[in-house]
């Protein structure tokens, strides 16, 4: 068993383009994932599975087709599955996603932000 | 579907008793719950899942039979399953525990610390 914590700030570190989520642990059939967001993402959904969201650093707004939570750093949001959204950052959020494995960022809606799953950090 | 961003500051204001898991969050069918650790905890191990600590404030030690790993906010650690584990904060520590709906507090070691499971804040 390894023995290091993992250290977010350490880990977002290593890596600097937005919308490419970065595997940091798994838990079970779950992984943990670094992601930095910038701008405007795509809208998407994912049919079979809840996605959260926790906000480590800036500001996030999830957009929905009926409204938007907006989401600042030691804040949480879960994304019930099937629900179509887009998140929006205004400058850069660091995030953690939290997700089954084989979760693709794009969901249904594949497109030049689809990014390479399963890649660690 | 609740717009509301879930603020772990504002939830632990919401109760102070150390060891007492409240839950704030489900994703499919695994649940996001906030503790305050403060001292000792029992030994115990989980059979059938991963636990993941996620600490917001404080420090906290996860001793196991051969060694320990030391966490600090902004760091998080999944002790395996099967294994057994002692938690330990010097002070309080904050943190955001990740696990299946019906884990219960102390695994297999019921003791006085184990919790009332499934207790929202």
């Amino acid at each position: 068993m390894n023995r290091q914590a993992i250290n977010f700030q350490q880990k977002l570190a290593l890596f600097a383009e937005p919308w490419q989520p970065r595997v940091v642990a798994e838990m079970n059939d779950y992984q943990f994932k670094l992601v930095r967001l910038a701008g405007d993402f795509v809208w998407h959904a994912h049919a079979d599975t809840d996605e959260v969201f926790i906000v480590l650093e800036g500001r996030l707004r999830i957009d929905f087709r009926d409204g938007a939570v907006e989401l600042a750093a030691g804040e949480m949001f879960v994304v019930p599955k099937g629900v179509e959204h887009k998140p929006f950052a205004d400058g850069e959020a660091k995030v953690l996603l939290v997700e089954p494995r084989g979760v693709v960022n794009t969901g249904d809606a594949a497109s030049e932000r689809t990014a390479r799953n399963d890649v660690w950090v």
